[in-house]
């Protein structure tokens, strides 16, 4: 069994950065599917997987979006899972959770688990309460080959509030990253990487760098790619060259390749379904020919 | 239609301090109710919210220990809080949610919202992303008359891993504190008291007071006593003397009063029930007695 990390980076060396943000927004699932239901859901979440899937080799579903409607959404979601894991696509649950420890273990069982409920590769974390409140995600991640990705910087306006302040010198992402150097070593896998991933959402390179700086072995999961706004060489601006490639993580899009223009209007599953693909092979070859992945860009 | 922090502080005057943490551990609960699967979740949380009724103000099921069984996990999770809901108990929904906008509205909306799959009358939040993050919640509390608990200061050794840190001059849950003084005043209630409500696990009495001198409206959520260590006087030492009582929020006790002593090996539920509400009633007259909270320790 391969490591979380080793799986991302040959996943990326082979399709490109890409990963597909699966966020079933209120009012935008469209009636094809069944709309904005649990089960409009779950068949609009499969739909996006079988258009992925080959496409990239990550996609990220957000738990939130499922949880709205509340343990059928869940049910939903673990279809996302299973659909993804049977197409061959890593999943990167974004949960952002995190409690201290006995309650850690049940977030980390329902994600990291080798019978997770939520079959994952991945599971993001919150790391406000402390490092002890990561630790039953790091040994199960340990133990099943799995990753743990924590929020370092994340890309809202409001990650000024407290991130991007000064604790005692340095700011308090930087703190953060720091104070995950162990777990980040521990993680380390057979391609050098670790699946200790943190969430980089870089106001912009300079900051890019400085992280990669603090980590030179983390995976970065960048959001922030199409609809949230930033282009690809700001996207791979923490990444990694190594020969005439960067690498180094993920960069997630969600509503640029999930709800393209003209999407939620299309008039069947077929023409729904070219509007989608074009969308993820546009912004896949868009991040490749930045990445210098010729695997890709070549096609 | 009253607001959250009017109804918790009503509770608490009328049936004391204490909030009972409905945290379904791993292999601890009883055969009697079908053991660790969903429905001896369910059964066995609807058996505790039983005994509380009547005897506390208000509930806090640990959502991490149902989510570890997934969907059936989150349904019985539900169930816990319809039984809460119906038996006139608060509902403080420990889920520790937090991300950006549009994915906050989702967490919103499953536990704050009208018609929320998980009937809460408060959800706790992580403050790490920022306080746009927050809004989402704060917006909803606000038109439903519910209730928003902001991690401060946790109670688990690792919060002094970032939280007990100095941020410009102030530990960062201090900061964290001061950024939502406008979030305080906007969700203040008929009792004065605000309905958002901070989780204060003070390492002492000092820093408690320190925690009430920075916010003196909101509620405090006050975890680890019981099982996880302080008395009653420590842990209302950050409560507010009015009068000859001290107000202020409410004191969480979990496997202290759901796994008391020889429970696990209750031969039936009647028996288990009698251990089960006098350990309750145990925590509850001694938090009431350091409380001055004569209306309970009268009975």
């Amino acid at each position: 069994m391969s490591d979380f990390a080793s799986r991302l980076i040959q996943g990326t060396r082979s399709l490109g950065p890409l990963c597909v943000g699966i966020d079933p927004h209120p009012g935008r699932i469209p009636d094809l599917f069944g709309g904005d239901t649990p089960e409009g859901l779950a068949a609009w979440g499969e739909a996006i997987v079988a258009s992925a899937a080959g496409r990239v080799a990550v996609v990220k579903p957000q738990v939130g979006l499922f949880e709205r409607h509340g343990p059928d959404g869940m049910r939903a979601l673990q279809r996302v899972c299973d659909a993804s894991q049977e197409a061959g696509l890593l999943v990167i649950a974004d949960a952002k959770r995190g409690d201290i420890g006995t309650t850690a273990k049940g977030y980390a069982a329902a994600y990291l688990s080798r019978n997770a409920p939520f079959r994952s590769d991945a599971v993001t974390v919150n790391p406000y309460m402390g490092l002890d409140t990561l630790e039953p995600f790091l040994d199960l991640a340990e133990e099943t080959g799995k990753g743990v990705v924590v929020l370092a910087r994340t890309s809202n306006p409001g990650s000024a509030d407290f991130q991007a302040r000064d604790l005692e010198g340095a700011p308090l992402y930087a703190r953060v990253v720091e104070a995950l150097a162990p777990a980040i070593d521990r993680l380390k896998g057979a391609e050098g990487w670790s699946s200790l991933m943190l969430v980089a959402g870089a106001t912009g390179p300079d900051e890019a760098r400085h992280l990669r700086s603090l980590a030179p072995q983390a995976l970065f999961l960048v959001p922030g790619y199409g609809a949230q706004g930033g282009g690809a060489s700001d996207a791979l601006a923490g990444f990694t060259r190594i020969g005439n490639r960067l690498e180094g993580g993920t960069v997630n899009a969600s509503r640029s390749v999930t709800f393209p223009s003209g999407s939620d209007t299309a008039a069947t599953k077929a023409d729904w379904r070219q509007l989608i693909e074009a969308a993820i092979d546009d912004a896949q070859a868009d991040l490749s020919r930045h990445a210098g992945n010729t695997a890709v860009t070549s096609g």
